[in-house]
């Protein structure tokens, strides 16, 4: 197979640090960013110099605020912004795009791939792939050009719309990171999203503590205590419920920590305590953060909205949207990834596998 | 006027300060407990040893946990148990009430009088007259026969069901204490909760401090940071929308703090920064509190309960219902004062202000 050409959209933590790994790798890439102050050190570099599990320079072919430059004959678009910047990306996207090109949202989030392909199917001309990951490849800190990469994760899971676009996903992906497998579709990457269980709701129920001490406490180990957790595992069981529905295979958050981390326990609490990853895990200094402003409205408002349409409840779910919109005094449901924004308005559960699935071509509503 | 002849019902912080300090300006007073054991040190003692604003011993008439023997040839029963309380209290007076008994619940919280009249209507015999205030006469504390009363406040609302009898009400208990004052009517002094504000969302809000620091934290002044004052803002906002749609003056949480701590602030996070009978209050030591098991099901589940039967949305208080339930694995919505515990179901406002003023005259329909 021939050496894919990359463009990855967004010089942040993870896009930095992508776009140099897979230059040092050899592959050809460019890097594209809305802000250009943020572009300067990274041009004057040539590329970026990473450190961390990766050592040495990538040097990039173009880096550039000009996105129809950024994305002109690539193969694949890594995209590598807050998921709730993916829908301006892919209308940025939209006129530029050539046919047999793949975007692939780095991670998705909920509903990212169902999102953009509902945006990029204005452009009937194309037969569009749309993936989205389950996660980020790192864990990892950028910035001026220089990537830290602590951890490359063992497992990132990709589906794509249509589902049978998968297999040459992952296979293009493979050729750069062998850690990249194939999901069942992006039902099952959308729905096992810890980032909605862990984020918000200890968040906002620790708000006055991150507001008074500038998040100066162990965010899972002391922001988790057990009446907390039990209000995470009652929205864990809520996620669970509307991927059942859809016949999605999930595992619960205490699974996950059970799979991911080795930790047991016999709640929820007991294993966030026994996750040893998390010792020393500080707040966020604010309560302005992404674990509100991205995960609320990207993760929880379409678990919520997707829960609607097909009849399953999730009333933990929508209280802390609605305590989280009061909070910002913002409209979380409105700014979120309702039904109508991820196309699936009005379907039944079989609908919305169809869709995912590819198996309902439809004109664009909007 | 004679002198009033008083059952006090309860022997915890407020019962034993009150019940004393009646004894103490020569009333014959009752003082009943559930249970026994509480009431050995008082019988001991023969009545309850004041100090702080009042000192001295008041002697009591009779200290019993016999409620028929307390209550018997009474002219005044004062309830100071907590709201969650109220109900059963109300079923074991029952058969017990004379004509022409007064019951004052000292306080109410929201709703406190209807629901107590719900119940005693069963006793067509009886012209009963329920009456609550909107806060309880002392800040106190009390242990074994002794009580200590921190401060009297100036000025204690109350109103009764039916309306017409609240002048006779306060008549009687300005023999003993002047700070009584009457107020419009028992949706007045139930809408003015002021716990209905401050107590759940906060403590829920630092769930996890709580939890972790055992209640080491101001809990007005570090627990209400700015976002959950937000938060504060908008449920007092509901209350005032629910209140207004009944004909109820009520002031906000921000003027109240005005009116009662001469507390200044643009907002209600700066007016609580200002309020220096805060400092120092520190936060209970366990979720498993008043704050959340009384006042969630007696005072912010009967403010949207109400709310709903005359089409007056809480948004944000259902989420803080909601939330303290799946906290507390209970339903509190079923354990709290709902439209049919109020004996208000299907009633428009009109219909639920002709009710507090004793203008519906209905058969039990329990």
């Amino acid at each position: 197979m021939k050496m894919p050409y990359f463009a990855v959209i967004g010089a942040g933590n993870g896009g930095q640090a992508i776009a140099g790994h897979l230059a040092l790798k050899g592959f050809k890439v460019n890097l594209y960013n809305r802000t250009y102050e943020k572009l300067i050190p990274i041009i004057q570099r040539g590329g970026i110099e990473l450190e961390g599990e990766v050592e040495g320079f990538g040097k990039l072919n173009l880096v550039t605020d000009d996105i129809s430059k950024a994305v002109k004959d690539v193969d694949m678009i890594l995209v590598a912004v807050p998921a709730s910047a993916h829908a301006m990306i892919a209308e940025e996207l939209l006129p530029y795009l050539q046919r047999g090109q793949i975007v692939v949202l780095n991670p998705g989030r909920t509903g990212g791939a169902l999102e953009v392909y509902n945006i990029l199917k204005k452009r009937s001309d194309l037969e569009v792939v749309i993936a989205e990951t389950d996660t980020f490849i790192y864990a990892c800190r950028s910035s001026n050009g220089k990537a830290k990469i602590y951890k490359i994760k063992d497992i990132v899971s990709v589906a794509a719309i249509p589902k049978d676009k998968t297999e040459e996903v992952v296979e293009i992906l493979n050729i750069a990171f062998p850690q990249f497998v194939a999901a069942e579709n992006v039902l099952e990457t959308s729905f096992n999203n810890f980032g909605a269980i862990f984020h918000p709701a200890p968040t906002l129920l620790n708000a006055a503590r991150i507001e008074t001490t500038k998040g100066n406490f162990e965010y899972y180990r002391e922001g988790i205590s057990p009446s907390v957790a039990k209000i995470l595992e009652k929205i864990d069981n809520e996620r669970m419920m509307v991927a059942k529905a859809l016949g999605v295979k999930t595992i619960s958050a205490k699974r996950w920590l059970k799979e991911s981390y080795n930790a047991d326990g016999d709640t929820l609490y007991e294993a966030i305590q026994n996750t040893k990853a998390y010792i020393g895990l500080m707040a966020p200094d604010t309560v302005n953060c992404r674990y509100i402003f991205e995960d609320v409205p990207m993760s929880l408002v379409p678990i919520s909205s997707i829960g609607k349409e097909i009849g399953v409840k999730t009333p933990t779910i929508d209280a802390i949207i609605h305590l989280a919109s009061v909070m910002h005094g913002k409209d979380y449901w409105e700014i979120g990834r309702t039904a109508d924004k991820l196309g699936i308005r009005g379907m039944s559960p079989k609908e919305i596998i169809e869709l995912v699935e590819g198996k309902r071509k439809e004109v664009a509503t909007a």
